[in-house]
């Protein structure tokens, strides 16, 4: 078995998804890549290293501004109607196609690092208008890195056919993930505590309520003196 | 038919697919996209800008330090034996799956702007260690791309199965085209007049004395005064 690198976003999929790799112990060798790509919220690279240094995982942060660029209506001009964001709290800066970036990179970065396993929190059950979280796309980018790098990729997805609730049960399964998702990041205000409110605190919270398990980030808030 | 974003990089195989392109006139608007990545020679870039204007078709330079910053060995560490470059004309910062970064990015600004249709110069004929100039890995791009981003793309390769020399004769029959590879870049010395020793140099003069038709490049260089 081979070294594995974990796309880490800080968010509560990839944190569950690095804990899945700690643990199935699959992986002689675990490494994070962060990818601050100019997020609203720099709190999501600040919880993706904390993640990192509680999981003992050596990370790599790549900061590209890639995205922005291609989502600038400077560059991009007028008259992309057809093109509009399906989802209205996605920031100006989301480009469809973010996934296929995402695993791009780490395949280039995996490849010059002899890595041929990838890791990556894409959930289909709770798809969301998003085509490259989907079981199928990963299936067809796993053959198109393979092919196009002559380099044997094996793209794993622990998330994908979990509900929230399955999730936080699987997450509250393995030593340490607990600890690391109170440092998680999900709420798209980007604050600390978490606003509660916006879709993503909601499914969450839903996720960690069906489970029967009280959310870590929330406890730590409580704990640092927040009125829950 | 929709309309078309070509990936041009300024040397012979983009330029000739462009007209391509244009010739064929299934596509009622053309585009060029110009990535500048960092080339070891700024000369490429501006190849690509004078051809564009050439042709008529507004292009977009995007420029990104991803590639470099991928390539950095202060990111990647030691250690990567297993990914040594096999080719030892490329620059430093070349990493293995260049071109499926490419086609991912294009596919994203072409998304943005409506356009299904993406052309792209690689050819498999060539095929010298780039396992990204494939068809069959073009193929799979294209399926992960349109499942990825629910988009139908197609992703046009008119030089996939040409030979150099039938690369020169197909672009020998498209009004202008030999005008506009007057000023296209090809040696990787980064040279006007080429250096004319270097594989791509050697590559290309091949193409055209097998030809039959005098390079366009040179002659354009004799005109200039120097001796060829």
């Amino acid at each position: 078995m081979n070294k594995a690198l974990v796309l880490l976003s800080g968010g509560q999929d990839s944190t569950t998804s690095l804990y899945w790799a700690l643990v199935s112990k699959a992986f002689p060798k675990i490494e994070a890549l962060i990818i601050d790509y100019g997020q609203r919220h720099q709190i999501e690279i600040e919880a993706a290293k904390k993640i990192s240094t509680l999981a003992k995982v050596p990370y790599t942060v790549l900061s590209t501004k890639l995205l922005s660029k291609i989502g600038d209506s400077a560059l991009i001009g007028d008259g992309d109607v057809s093109a509009k964001h399906r989802n209205g709290n996605l920031p100006a800066s989301f480009v469809p196609g973010r996934n296929i970036l995402f695993l791009t990179i780490a395949a280039m970065i995996a490849y010059k690092r002899g890595i041929h396993n990838i890791i990556i929190g894409v959930c289909q059950t709770d798809y969301s208008g998003y085509p490259d979280c989907r079981a199928e796309t990963i299936n067809f980018m796993q053959s198109t890195l393979s092919l196009g790098m002559d380099w044997e990729f094996e793209i794993f997805t622990p998330m994908m056919w979990l509900s929230k609730k399955e999730e936080v049960i699987l997450g509250n399964s393995f030593p340490g993930c607990m600890e690391a998702l109170a440092f998680s990041h999900t709420c798209y205000e980007g604050q600390f505590p978490p606003c509660g409110k916006c879709p993503a605190c909601v499914l969450r919270a839903k996720g960690f309520k069906e489970a029967g398990i009280p959310d870590p980030l929330i406890e730590r808030a409580k704990k640092d003196g927040h009125n829950l």
